[in-house]
């Protein structure tokens, strides 16, 4: 039989778990491994909430395992390190995205795509290789190989940048892979969430020139007074849509609702290319022929490995990059799911996680 | 008033005209224009017969200008070259594809990538830029600016070279440019057609492993045996199907109905690709969680520039690939149309045109 949460491992821990699909978390008492030869433990300062979060805890893409302890944009301070870590010492600010492990041997892997591996392990609520699940950054501590912790850069925020863990890399890795980093090149966000306004600023810091794409023109004066984008277009508006027609080297689709990409693709330069980060669960509409005619792709890009995760990490900390976010305290973490679904939220909340959560 | 198709310019020509959405083929005295400077006319050898004359004499794509020669797969001899042309001289063999003219200063220009100029001229039933309209290969002669005229390589056919000069380069270009070119590399063609047949020839020319993917299992000895196809799949198979996953690094799909590419997008690797060069006329389903899960993309592309049609000429005659062609005479294009849209043929019908196409 199964152990415990509580009892499976040696190394107590504590955090906030769902353990229903009506995904009201509650106080967890459970455990963590102890610290392997290549791992590094560490107490958690702060954890982004992720609107995957929020699918999660409810089983909405039904691969979770309760109770889950949610979180994987998390920040912390090492408190103890494996007899072969070399990459971090005791005391070093770290952080740990949305993988804890992959098979570090196919071709994703040995490319630094560990994101691509089909055996890639997520940081929570996954079956880790010692076949326990995982538990995320909900929690009071830690620990990971070390193959999958960043090194926190000195000058960047450890509450705001937690979001860049994952809202960051899963805007900054599609921008570089895709070539849309070239200073002059014209850039669309589409939707401006918590992805869409790092996009903005990752976009931004590129040099290229942004256009926020959005269904309503309420965020417009926010989009370019506080993000910096150049212009917003409101994609229901059809002359203003039709006046930018052909005119972006590429869009980062955050849109997670079904929505129309025939537009978007419209809005494409030839070569254009239209990159989905959001995952709406219906198909989408492809138009083959507007594809065809200007060598224009779709593709989809999610989040990055962990070569690039740190490269994102001290671009962002060179250039002051961080999310806008509400710091929470840990009590507060079920309304802030609530307001979450109604994206009442400018941009992302994050839980301070060493000040307020306590164990029971 | 617009002059007639017969008085419009100095030169006679005769060639087979649609009058009307039938798309029945009938003699058309018509003109063409005197050699510019930099005018190439030449003597049509032959003519292929491509699926889209098909959509064109009938006006299904709604932008036919009747009476319509189609015909955008020429071989032919020069006659007389223009007083500044560089390239050619009497007697040689040449080619001309889908264009006969584009901006020549817009950045696709610039790269050398007419195919995607915006006013790109189509070679048959399109305004030129002296106002009146463009006449195909299904005639006696043709005469086109130099810049869109290939020379023919030496040892390349020109009856089943022909061709190549739209559904060689529609297959080779998004071949090269997607990096699907390097010698291991595994990838499908979906469909065993005009388009299809060539895809199959060019990427066993890069070294490339290909398997073709098809409805029906009716073609597998052929693409195996006669094109030299590595595989085949049924795509209604769910066993062949489900063990072909993730095993492909790119897809050249040519099929031009509506089509599940759900499917399809599941036998790509991570990061892979699947290239539509058929348009389905409705929009197709895209999944876009596979596309995020493996960074893979869906593009489009339609021929090729002037320079890389060149190109893949040259790559043709050094590995002797030409179209599988049935040589027909003029007077049965009727006949040759009727069986091309049932998909009797195997696999590009080429009209014998110097030997057959008589002047009434």
């Amino acid at each position: 039989m199964a152990k415990s949460p509580e009892t499976e491992h040696p190394v107590k821990a504590f955090g906030l778990a769902a353990r229903d699909t009506s995904g009201v978390l509650s106080p967890l008492k459970f455990s963590r491994r102890a610290t392997a030869e290549k791992d590094v433990r560490f107490k958690v300062l702060y954890c982004g909430i992720c609107h995957s979060d929020l699918h999660m805890v409810k089983n909405e893409w039904g691969m979770t395992q309760y109770p889950v302890v949610p979180g994987h944009e998390i920040v912390g301070v090492v408190t103890e390190v494996g007899s072969k870590v070399e990459k971090f010492k005791v005391g070093d600010k770290v952080g740990v995205g949305c993988l804890v492990g992959s098979c570090r041997s196919c071709d994703s892997c040995a490319d630094d795509l560990e994101n691509y591996c089909s055996k890639q392990i997520l940081t929570y609520s996954a079956p880790y290789i010692d076949g326990t699940i995982t538990y995320g950054g909900y929690s009071d501590t830690m620990v990971a190989d070390e193959h999958f912790v960043v090194r926190w850069p000195e000058n960047l925020p450890l509450d705001s940048g937690a979001p860049l863990l994952c809202a960051g890399i899963t805007t900054y890795s599609p921008l570089r892979h895709f070539g849309l980093d070239k200073p002059g090149m014209h850039v669309g966000v589409v939707g401006l969430g918590g992805l869409g306004h790092v996009a903005v600023k990752m976009a931004k810091a590129f040099g290229t020139k942004v256009t926020v794409i959005s269904t309503s023109i309420s965020k417009k004066e926010e989009a370019i007074e506080k993000l910096g984008a150049d212009s917003f277009l409101v994609s229901r508006d059809q002359e203003q849509m039709q006046a930018a027609m052909g005119t972006m080297d590429g869009i980062i689709d955050t849109v997670s609702a079904t929505h129309p990409i025939i537009p978007l693709i419209g809005l494409l330069k030839a070569q254009g290319k239209l990159i989905l980060v959001g995952a709406p669960e219906k198909p989408l509409e492809l138009p083959s022929f507007s594809l065809i005619m200007g060598r224009k792709l779709v593709a989809g890009s999610a989040i990055g490995g962990l070569k690039e995760t740190q490269e994102m990490l001290d671009f962002a900390a060179k250039h002051n990059i961080t999310a806008d976010v509400e710091l929470i305290s840990a009590d507060y973490v079920n309304t802030a799911m609530e307001r979450l679904l109604k994206a009442d939220v400018r941009y992302r909340f994050v839980i301070d996680v060493a000040k307020t959560l306590k164990s029971a």
